[in-house]
């Protein structure tokens, strides 16, 4: 199949660690389907992200035994990770085996509609063995040339007391094993653990993966102190990273389920590895490990509490601002125009074809046109500058990437002397169901809305950038990246005169020409398919065209309300001589939510969010849509092929940036509670421009503490027009209105 | 030979990819041996590690050639370099082949005395083309498994028009060339130049090394362009890191190449690479590439100039931890032992046996006991934090090693309590020809003083250090590192109860017994041997020992005297109970200074640097003498082997530490200026607490300015007792003493 996507190593398995079985007197290993299962408790503790069963089974010979599992990959140590078995034998006693080993032979199957594709990504490079535990497996990958080895070292107790099992070993090129044979006795338990050591060839300071993991075997901790160290490590994540609810405990578990979630796969550890923020997060084969734009929903929520870590992730995208510019200049464009999905080296790796599972047909993807992540890149810099006042980043890092960009979006739009606009033709919003017009032969659409106010605010932001830096360092940017002041110019004239389509009565046109597109029967598909999240697959399957509708598959145009408050709208729309109604948040939100089918868990999070001010009720139940939709696996199936980054991070970033309001303005850190109702109770840690505060939402008022411990600077904090400097322990307390603030209606936000 | 040191790779060759040749007619490739030299000049230029050479010559058949070449390897693009040949027949027409290969059958040959290791570390892994122009390798290396992957595009211009010249591609599975036939006409310069990529699997931001490289080489500049990048990247650094001392042109010159070698090494390119300060550079194999305590020198200027780079230099230290604390105990110690020589994963790389080169004898080789480089990370973690006043580092990496080192210090000393002080017996300082006492059997020596002092100084600062944390993260790390209060409180008796060893009258010893080893005669053993900086060989040469004698290859008790002002070692020996009087510095620098042989670079720029305030003409001396060491190769040889560090970073050191005299006392940045009349006229910017500064010394008056642009904080400056604090935009003249401020005598810094 020549059109199939090209192998991709950006998600790659490891060699299976967890390999741990029970044999009893010398019969086939204990599999659960070959058993009676008596009792089976099975408990993720989200607090440490570790994992435990707990099961009694009786087997063909009548024989009663229970198994309590616990394994953990330790947040402490980035290389290490541990399981441990107890095995109580009920009713019997005798010779039991336990399997310990390592299996290079894995493959990655995990995603259905991928399995046709190559599955295998390693090739074997040795087994090996140190000393007398530990056994070890060197693997590479086929395509990257990835090392990868991993050490495990297993121990056995009995009735708390180590013993030396007889231990025998097995290898073939890509699989290790040790056999170890004990005797056990009628309710005595054994203990076995399996301390597990991982090292890739992209580590730092490693000399060669084998030797490193074998010594790091060699060394490791026993399972209780190392889950010990792995629990603390956790426990001063939760200090900064926690937001308490206490009066709602099913929110209160959902949002330590998301918040666990995110901090396993944005941590230091895995930001020093040169790891982005992968949409499907770290546990499941969608996507193939690759990198979107969810950062957007995933850094609000790090920057206030872990800035270090965001820092670490905008230095993922800088490593990877040569390939965007390559990519612009490929594509005819300047500056730099970071791809759509990206992978290790930040290439654009979005698929050209797309399988429908429905029609069992490849169809063409045109979703690369999504320029609008370099907005959000772009966005993304520029508020964590804002959040932390990190000048060094900024003058460094930052600056550079934010003039690229916008001199990508300076040359990708062109100026159209009839309207006298800047206009951005062929790309496509956040919406994947509008990819071209109906009919057109090429991809992508003119002006979309979303993209084309981004590009405005943006390039206001670039061209008042320059005088931010230390003299010597502008100077120097502007000339070597050759800037010149007619360039500055025209950002400035793009930030006033950039071209957005409004059709109906102020209805913001999700790109020129959506009023043409037909209204489709929303009643009829429902009745008809039920679930139609994906009306795309369906419209195909039908031989139809989702282009043809006015439909979408997610917040498009409804992302500004999310992004911005409404006085950074409002300002946005005059600077571009647009006019910004009192009502005009309110329609736009309601005439696109009936027209969108939510085919992308995001969509939940950003209509949750607009609703917040003009229906509360409403806002609420798409947070608790939101919050349920990987723990519900809401898409019927997706959850399996891993953990939906934007839409988890969305939550958190949803509590704070809609209903505790949180937004920067001129240097003040505001707050607008809203839904204070539903949130009464809530309190969390954050830090403003390297200031620790704390921030509890509690009856009537609203309370922001800047701790002196760790203090920074003095810090502004706002509500409305109230305003407040807070010095090293200082607190102050806003009121909050007592009656819901929502159904304010027009005044809202005014 | 079973007691080779183990092979070790933490320094390889890449691929040789300089290769360009010149055949004329078919015939031999020119070799300089060859041809009769008209016209000889070669140039490096230091403003951007450029090298020129400009040479004409005559070849066997009468044609006479100009020959001018260029190449750099890119500071703008760590993955970039170029070289250049422009060739213009002078009295001859005709054909000429130009070679352009890679070259992977390199050898680490350049040390003569370890030519009888394995010096082949690339295994050759395969070649290939990306296109017409580019050709590529790609090796791996034979321990590490690090990939490289080289590719050069190579590309023709005729009297400065492109023009094609016929390719003819050879390749082995370790070696690839093109050859590419032109013409030439009299008169008419052709110009070719090669541009090359280079991958490593150790590099960030990559699929795979040899794709990438040959992507990058199909997109590469051409040399001109590229060449303009890498100057503006340097001209950049300059702006920050140059020091200015327009009335010494000597002077000048040579800080500028110190500064240009110091920046090749240690920049933002090498740090992000997890690359650290190795000892002699990056253009030279002697030890290995190994790390030792350079750092100590080099990191003063760094902090003050561009702490970014100083911070992921500490990063490098930090990520190796582990291996340290697992060093510590293995050797059976608490906290976290760094290793004396160090490479790639951090482990102890220490040679067991060392080649005396006048003996021809292996000798044994106990220098891994100087533990003292401890206490110089130590020092270098504490003084980035007092300069930048990077709280979010020492509170998430720094305060966890200041922690652990404390804690190694406080296990390998003990309390003696005949004393009633801590001792600690088993280490080495600083001098290299002092490893045990005469004829003992075991290394080491009891109660180093400046290792004695430096624990003190450091024990001092670990055991305040907690409440300078954010209370949550000081529990934590308590509670992680498990820190009870008894040893706080043993390492606060550390800061008033180590031990040093003094005789005669107010000498501190070197090391406990030191005033029972034997006088040398030292006039005998200069006029028998001439250089007798490398005594240790000299004597063990004939049979003696060095450890018998009252000799030191470098400074070792004089450190103190480097590294802290009177202020600062008043203050310490008198918490530990002993007396500093007016004149300890005077008698012991001399006293020393007698007694050295300095076998080691560095000792000039510690003596000159002691010497400053005792004796200017002395010190300005010295501090000419390091100067002039890697440009003179000194030392008879080795610099071909690799630039020193040290001296290199040292001379800039001395000039910010010792004769403009900055130093951080209680949050204030000191400067107390000598030999004024020598550096009348410096000037240099600065950053203290991330303000950036200018500081010029003219005439009567040292001026400092804080820049509005880059602002932090206002910061406070000091001359003596007189104190100013700068907010942005402020200066402030401080007056100097018009009289040199030498020969003060005992008064001095009093």
């Amino acid at each position: 199949m020549g059109g199939l996507p090209v192998l991709n190593e950006d998600l790659v398995n490891l060699p299976n660690w967890l390999v741990l079985k029970l044999r009893i007197e010398g019969e086939e290993a204990i599999r659960l389907d070959d058993v009676e299962l008596l009792d089976y408790r099975q408990e993720l503790d989200i607090r440490c992200a570790t994992l435990g069963r707990r099961l009694r089974f009786r087997d063909h010979s009548g024989r009663v035994t229970l198994l309590a599992t616990r394994r953990f990959v330790s947040m402490a140590d980035v290389h290490q990770a541990g399981i441990e078995w107890t095995i109580t034998p009920e009713n019997w006693s005798g010779t039991v085996d336990l399997v310990s080993a390592l299996d290079g032979r894995v493959t990655n199957a995990g995603v259905a509609r991928y399995r046709q594709l190559e599955g295998r990504h390693l090739d074997p490079v040795s087994p090996r063995t140190f000393g007398r535990e530990v056994i070890a497996l060197k693997v590479k990958t086929r395509q990257s040339d990835t090392y990868v080895s991993e050490a495990a070292r297993t121990r056995v107790w009995v009735d708390g007391r180590s013993i030396e099992p007889h231990r025998t070993l097995y290898q073939m090129e890509d699989y290790i094993q040790q056999l170890l044979t004990c005797e056990v006795r009628q309710g005595t338990p054994l203990r076995v653990e399996k301390m597990v050591s991982v090292f890739t060839s992209r580590d730092r300071s490693i000399s060669e993966t084998l030797t490193n993991a074998g010594k790091s075997a060699l060394r490791a901790p026993e399972f209780e102190p190392a889950l010990a160290r792995h629990r603390a490590a956790w426990h001063e994540l939760w200090r900064v990273a926690d937001l308490e609810l206490p009066d709602n405990e099913r929110v209160q578990l959902l949002l330590h389920l998301h918040a666990s979630h995110l901090l396993q796969v944005c941590s230091r550890n895995t930001a020093d590895l040169d790891a982005g923020v992968p949409a499907r997060g770290l546990n499941g084969e969608a996507y193939r490990g690759h990198v979107f734009w969810d950062e957007l929903y995933v850094f609000p929520y790090l920057t206030f509490r872990i800035p270090e870590v965001t820092r670490a992730l905008l230095m993922y995208r800088y490593r990877r601002l040569d390939e965007a510019r390559a990519a612009a200049v490929e594509a005819g464009f300047r500056g730099a125009m970071f791809p759509w999905q990206s992978g290790s080296d930040g290439k654009e790796e979005t698929q050209e074809v797309h399988l429908n599972p429905l029609s069992g047909v490849w169809e063409p993807d045109l979703s690369r046109n999504q320029r609008h992540v370099n907005a959000a890149i772009f966005y993304n810099i520029w508020n964590y500058f804002l959040a932390t006042g990190d000048l060094p980043f900024l003058r460094d890092y930052g600056a550079e990437m934010l003039l690229e960009i916008a001199r990508f979006w300076a040359s990708i739009a062109h100026f159209e002397p009839e309207r006298e606009r800047y206009e951005i033709h062929g790309v496509m919003g956040p919406d994947e169901f509008h990819e071209k017009y109906p009919g057109a032969a090429q991809g992508g659409l003119k002006n979309n809305a979303y993209t084309n106010v981004m590009v405005a605010g943006l390039c206001e932001v670039a061209s008042g950038l320059l005088p931010l830096l230390p003299g010597n360092r502008a100077e120097m940017l502007r000339e070597r990246l050759g800037i010149e002041d007619e360039e500055l110019r025209v950002w400035d004239e793009m930030s006033r005169r950039m071209f957005v389509p409004f059709h109906g009565d102020g209805i913001i046109s999700q790109f020129e020409g959506y009023d043409d597109l037909e209204e489709l029967d929303w009643d009829a598909y429902r009745s008809k398919y039920g679930n139609i999240q994906r009306l795309d697959r369906i419209l195909r399957a039908e031989g139809n065209d989702p282009n043809r509708y006015k439909l979408a598959k997610q917040a498009d145009t409804v992302m500004l309300f999310y992004l911005f408050s409404e006085d950074r709208l409002r300002h946005r729309f005059e600077r571009l001589g647009y006019e910004y109604a009192d009502d005009t948040a309110r329609k736009n939100i309601e005439y696109y939510d009936k027209r969108t089918s939510h085919g992308s868990t995001l969509s939940f999070v950003t209509h949750a969010a607009a609703l917040a001010d003009i229906d509360p009720d409403s806002s609420w139940e798409r947070f608790l849509v939101a919050l349920e939709s990987d723990v519900g696996d809401v898409q019927g199936g997706t959850t399996k092929e891993g953990i939906h980054m934007g839409v988890m991070a969305g939550t958190l970033d949803l509590m704070q940036r809609s209903y505790v309001g949180n937004e920067i303005r001129d240097g003040v850190l505001h707050f607008d509670p809203k839904l204070t109702e539903r949130i009464d109770g809530l309190s969390f840690w954050m830090q403003f421009r390297r200031t620790p505060m704390r921030v509890t939402i509690a009856g009537d008022e609203l309370r922001v503490s800047a701790q002196s411990e760790g203090f920074n600077e003095p810090v502004k904090v706002a509500l409305g027009n109230e305003v407040h400097e807070l010095r090293a322990g200082e607190s102050c307390r806003f009121a909050l209105p007592r009656a819901p603030h929502a159904m304010a209606g027009p005044q809202v936000g005014s």
